[in-house]
């Protein structure tokens, strides 16, 4: 059967005959207990059994210094999370049909994190049920059901997410409601926004939302200029709908400036979505609103998530905002980021093959290109990507082509780290 | 704003003045924090600290006997749950795209509880997220829309879940491809089901899936006559569509009589839906399948759950299979189910009020009914669990008029537990 559900970096099983003989019985055992829609990533699987920091180690304890994971944010296993997620378990974890205060300290403090205006939020565990909820929350509020998505967005996989996520392949059809715009390249952006609300209108449907990653993760990363955001949030507002910010990859401080995304863009949003790095791993996500939009809804939808804000996640979650404080990992983002581009600059003026280094704080792309013709080299990223496999440092590939790295640490990844990752591309460079 | 989203046993908002000062500052911290959608239990809402066994603790050191949570189903905090879950925080906790051999054994292992032919299983993090998958899945398969539920269905709070919830209320729509069918009585069942579908082909809508909790929770509680579910199986196969058990309260031994409600009908179901006890409080759910059903959607939909099937959550599953197996829970499930039947019949004898006792292991149904006209009485119903909640006793009511008793304690649960409920709820019926 043609595989279409193919992925940037997965493991093909066509090779599976390849491998060593124990990882070959380890993939034939999941794809007959799994199934097919188990991928793996790389050429040669790597597997896993321990992590601590910002590495991981291999059955046979060899270290891979992790550059990919955005979720566990503040590193493998750190202790202080770690130490709260084992003594909340030993307590109590229940859900949130009782009073009880740690959930609210949490909220409260979260809250606080977001600028003036976004005021309540309600706990999923996934990205995907966040944004699901939020699209929910958007329609029930402007009565509205179209929503603009950008070309190669990725929102999630719930139906109502994946309708919305074009990056999930031809199989997965976006929803009728659902009209997409070109990735953003500067201010044009909210042109194309209006322009597609103004196509949407036509057809007879009303704009429910804007969502986009603030980061334009699965877009290949498309920070600048910082503020092309905030006339596309007039253009939303101007045709009655909401703008949501999918905060999942972008959230949390992993961009240096702020800790949210949109900061960077000085607008704030009527909805904001959270997950991925939020419990350092723990399934926790969430949905921070302006809280009038959220009246409506909470008096008239009955929704309760059985372990949306369970008292574990709480006490993971809460760990995690005391670790990116105490270790100033958002400030360490901006610093070790900015030493990061600065580092993949110096090495793409050594290959014709970097057309491009993008990034900001500690989520860099480097878009490989043919030198010749200038057109995305997916297949070259894709032998970097499994080049650094080899010399044990874990990244992945990016952008409609697959041509862009995708290298985006855990937040503790220090100058040395960045050094070891330049040697290893490097080197890999070389043998391309 | 009138509340349209009430629940069975939910606080209301417009008594808060009345609650304790302690309280009430926590409950309007709640809602200023969270919002409306966060209900709380009970007309005076418990204050939830610490859990053990099938004890709850509130702030003031009192116990409260837990007669009502299904989700930490080997009992709070149990010690082995909680030991794994610290120890594999401590040494990893990842997605599943490199390698890895623990969620392969736990895979193996949970599939080894279901009959032959459900073959393989995609890990989410929550039901709702599994029955939205299962839906997908079922759609895809059959390439048919419509879904068969029941009047009084609740099966998760994803947008596509929800519209096939119908007990979420009439603010939030069913879709326009569900039909749905009276609550079971008997054989009957099937030909209502047999009905709904040529209704639905009538309107140029094909069959996707007929989905149904195995105990028909929401509806009452439904177990009886064990078998009836086996001509409705006939039924959606007839018309080319998946049968869907969702087995997110019935599953993991509840029923005392086998690990899976649908084993009691004597059927073996497409697809099997699982959440809330799998992982006695941690986010892990699943969909179970027949390996030919995953096998194109596998290939050609890009499916990945960044959560889902963790190391954290599945250590804490695999404990839990240990827990059930090593206590014999699901036997003791089956004994002490039926002394608690036994007790509540002997009960219903000495009051006109009881009409009716139903249960199936752990999860039993006691009706109230109008001593007079013999109407359903919800209002005493949740009276009753009002005045337990009051003696420390937590159940709670369901059903179309929340007029039924639901009582599905933890599994540990033994006949001490049930005499010292059956003492709370004789003294609690003579106040009323």
């Amino acid at each position: 059967m043609r595989d279409t559900a193919t992925m940037v970096n997965g493991f093909d099983m066509d090779s599976v005959d390849a491998l060593d003989p124990e990882l070959r019985q380890i993939v034939k055992r999941r794809a007959s207990l799994l199934g097919p829609a188990y991928k793996l990533f790389y050429a040669n699987p790597v597997r896993i059994v321990r992590g601590e920091g910002v590495h991981l180690y291999d059955a046979d304890g060899r270290a891979y210094l992790d550059a990919y994971n955005n979720v566990p944010s503040v590193g493998h296993c750190h202790p202080r999370v770690v130490e709260a997620i084992a003594r909340q378990a030993a307590t109590l974890n229940t859900h949130t049909r009782y009073a009880s205060e740690p959930i609210l300290d949490y909220a409260e403090r979260l809250l606080g994190t977001y600028p003036a205006g976004i005021g309540r939020v309600m706990f999923t565990c996934t990205g995907s049920e966040a944004v699901d909820l939020a699209l929910r929350i958007a329609r029930f509020y402007t009565g509205g059901e179209g929503i603009v998505i950008t070309a190669n967005a990725y929102h999630g996989v719930t139906m109502a997410a994946a309708e919305i996520s074009p990056s999930l392949g031809p199989a997965v059809p976006l929803g009728r409601s659902v009209w997409s715009v070109a990735p953003p390249a500067g201010q044009a952006f909210a042109d194309q926004v209006r322009a597609a609300i103004a196509d949407m209108n036509r057809h007879g449907v009303r704009l429910a939302a804007f969502i986009a990653d603030s980061l334009f993760s699965s877009d290949g990363i498309r920070p600048d200029p910082a503020g092309f955001l905030r006339p596309v949030l007039d253009a939303v507002h101007d045709a009655g709908g909401l703008y949501i910010a999918d905060e999942v990859q972008p959230g949390f401080g992993r961009t240096g400036e702020a800790m949210w995304g949109f900061q960077r863009h000085r607008i704030v949003p009527d909805l904001a979505v959270m997950g991925k790095p939020m419990g350092n791993g723990m399934p926790i996500a969430g949905v921070a609103a302006r809280p009038e939009i959220l009246e409506e809804f909470g008096h008239k939808i009955r929704y309760f998530n059985t372990f949306g804000g369970n008292s574990v996640c709480i006490a993971a979650a809460a760990a995690v905002l005391d670790v990116i404080e105490a270790e100033g990992l958002r400030q360490n983002a901006l610093d070790v980021g900015g030493y990061l581009r600065d580092t993949l600059e110096a090495i793409a003026k050594d290959t014709p093959r970097i057309s491009a280094v993008r990034g900001c704080g500690l989520y860099a792309a480097a878009d490989f290109a043919d030198p010749g013709t200038g057109a995305p080299d997916g297949d070259a990223a894709i032998r970097v990507v499994n080049g650094l496999r080899d010399r044990r440092v874990l990244i992945s590939a990016t952008g409609p082509d697959g041509s862009s790295l995708k290298i985006r640490p855990p937040l503790p990844f220090a100058r040395p780290h960045v050094d070891h990752l330049a040697e290893a591309l490097t080197d890999t460079l070389r043998t391309l």
